[in-house]
């Protein structure tokens, strides 16, 4: 297997006898999601999708890659949440997080229409300025405030630029298959559409179009991030904890939450996993992250964030755990050079891989962390590739559906997200909204 | 005052008799601050720091930076921890996230030697290929594994381009003042010297050399930082948490903290503030996480992460509360623009200016999550510029010491740092590790 769960060192915390006894919500969990019968069950499109996919948009979705490539300097993807983590993710985990920065045959692709602010939209701008830019905007309801705005502004720059006619060309937009305003919108515009299925939540989409348009534009064999996924969802079928390390994983973090980890930190060793780590928050923060419950996910990419966040892993509350991605081969090597002067006193490692003594780093801190009352779940990954990252995604996503059926909570939903949302239009003055606006410009300004 | 704290949304979580019940500990951790009587007073060079500063060095570090704006497209800033963060967080925010994509007149900022990756290495040597490079390494002893080994390298890049002599002029190093071996071999070498000050931690270093090299040849006026940084050392000496914003904001955390919030999660709606966020979080973390005590320090930038961690923040378990930083203008406005055919249904919005919606985001987000029992803690800041960025380090390092000290930690150590690097060295075969090693190994083998 190209992924293994190391769980050696949380044997101090969890027994034999723990992991037995949550073997039954295990296998109760694996039940609600295969026979379709849990909470969310419209939603798990994404479970049969690495294979069950429709091979005449992919191949369309290929196409519109290439025809990307050829025709722009940039590609602005404009979306938000789910249909913007994964994509960035992946390209930043197998590309590199600074993509743009390097000399490359493949554009530049910026992410708009994910926050609200001026200076970032103006800078963006900025960037595009005497360059050739396509959009792809991903939206699902198309009204969504903070890609709706990137999209009229990318839109009007785009027919400006190159006429109604040559912004047709430069327009891809991912959205619902047949319903809403900017499926409607794009058909009489004609621009090319995918689609955002119906039964794939956000935060699950990463293989849909959602994210597969973008990381196809920047040069990634979108074939083998399915292929991978889909073997995936093959090896991880058994209910059993002992031969299934992605159940065994949903498993463990059920029962660290259950002692009163409240936190679990996802560790990397790797600048490119900062979005992968991302992307990882979302998926599990927005699925188990209700009626009170769920662990806070956090982030850490070290050795950058052991001079940072290390203390406190290693001495401060003892309220969380980490999940360690190891992966073994980056495909990059880079021999640490000899100095006759030794000023550093280093010359011990001369000759050595800087990755080689990323290994020993990695190894010393999971056992000084162990040693301080942190739990180490270890994620041992053979290689950074689509393929092996396509079965990644997938092994999160299930253990994430798993998990959260076992905390019993809809591993689906995010009825949370809508409480700001409604605040938000009631104090921009959405018609609708009046006796909301009233009451709340009244607690704002009672001080 | 350019920062306002507003606490009237934690006001239902705390009452006015807590904060009576807690001025007895603020007075006293003021008393060991300026009496320099408490943990760790051999590291409060930083209290003083804006005023009381090497005025000779400060005239050196702005000639430097000119010379490095003069003579490089790169500059590389060799540092990990308190030697990295705090340049990155003033140059990202006063400048940009995208800093190095932007046009400008000042070179790019690279940071290296703050992980241990062949990967990083690589992409960093590829793009300084065919462009002028400088180097600006930090780092108190010279020995610290990161930057050691980024320093091997880069000083061998720059003496095969620019030869020996060449490289002298390009190479500026930031350390000890007088011991270590990195001092030695600059001034054998004849590099110009910068100090890091023997009573300023890491953490806190961000207004010495340390930081001040590399922002201000990002072309930022370290004037105005300094003299922000030293108004708030005026403004904040106040022991009553009734007049003095700054130990009212550690009290409160201390508050939430004992009623078992265990998160302090620091939000902004900025993706500027990203690394802010970042260079937060390792003052709180290593100030505060050790002797098994802490509030967990996390980050959001909103509204990105609203679509991502808004789920939990809102509905998940109740562990956290939210400190938000409120900039009240960014120094950009962008309208946004009608839509005759209005697909997103929000011409309402229409001609509104976008960091006017982020100001309602803002508002709707705090009242729902305040809602949802999240005490929401708010810093009101006039306006983002580099004099009230010095105002607000200092604000933060400030409320640090005093929180630590109610906390009962010694918030200028950072003991737990050693633990990884004590078992990576002996890993590594680092002579006078035998012992160690044997045992590390018979460890990771027994599975």
């Amino acid at each position: 297997m190209a992924i293994k769960l190391n769980d050696r060192y949380t044997s101090t915390f969890i027994s034999a006898s723990d992991l037995a006894s949550i073997q039954p919500a295990v296998t109760a969990a694996d039940q609600l999601l295969r026979t379709k019968s849990g909470a969310g069950n419209d939603f798990l499109g994404w479970v049969t999708l690495p294979e069950d996919y429709d091979k005449e948009e992919f191949a369309r979705i290929k196409a519109a890659a290439e025809k990307i490539k050829k025709s722009c300097d940039v590609l602005v993807v404009i979306g938000i949440g789910g249909s913007y983590l994964g994509a960035r993710a992946v390209i930043e985990y197998l590309k590199s997080p600074i993509y743009n920065n390097l000399k490359k045959d493949t554009p530049d692709v910026y992410f708009a229409g994910n926050s609200i602010s001026a200076t970032a939209l103006n800078e963006l701008l900025a960037i595009c300025e005497g360059r050739d830019v396509c959009v792809n905007v991903i939206s699902k309801s198309g009204t969504t405030t903070e890609p709706a705005v990137a999209f009229r502004v990318f839109r009007a720059l785009l027919e400006q630029k190159y006429g109604k006619e040559g912004a047709r060309e430069r327009i891809f937009v991912t959205t619902d298959r047949a319903k809403g305003t900017l499926k409607q919108f794009s058909t009489d515009a004609g621009y090319e559409t995918f689609v955002v299925p119906d039964d794939v939540g956000g935060r699950f989409s990463v293989l849909t179009a959602v994210g597969l348009l973008p990381i196809a534009a920047a040069g990634i064999d979108i074939d083998q991030l399915m292929l991978g996924a889909a073997k995936a969802s093959h090896d991880y079928t058994d209910t059993d904890i002992n031969r299934n390390d992605c159940y065994r994983y949903a498993a463990i973090r059920n029962l660290l939450y259950r002692q009163g980890k409240a936190v679990e930190i996802l560790t990397a060793y790797e600048p490119s996993c900062a979005m992968l780590n991302e992307w990882w928050k979302q998926l599990y923060g927005e699925s188990e992250g209700k009626d009170g419950k769920g662990l806070f996910p956090a982030s850490v990419i070290f050795s950058t964030d052991l001079h940072s966040l290390g203390q406190f892993i290693q001495d401060g509350s003892r309220i969380h755990f980490e999940t360690v991605l190891d992966i073994a081969d980056m495909g990059n090597r880079f021999a640490i050079p000899n100095d006759p002067a030794n000023i550093d006193g280093l010359n011990f490692l001369s000759g050595m891989d800087l990755d080689d003594v990323k290994k020993m780093a990695m190894q010393g801190t999971v056992l000084a962390h162990v040693d301080g009352g942190v739990p180490n779940l270890i994620l041992e990954i053979n290689e950074k590739s689509a393929f092996v990252l396509g079965e990644l995604l997938y092994f999160f996503e299930l253990a994430c559906a798993i998990s959260g059926y076992i905390l019993e909570v809809n591993p689906f939903n995010q009825p949370g997200v809508e409480a700001y949302k409604k605040n938000m239009f009631a104090l921009l003055g959405k018609p609708g909204y009046e006796d909301l606006r009233a009451d709340l410009e009244k607690r704002l300004q009672n001080s």
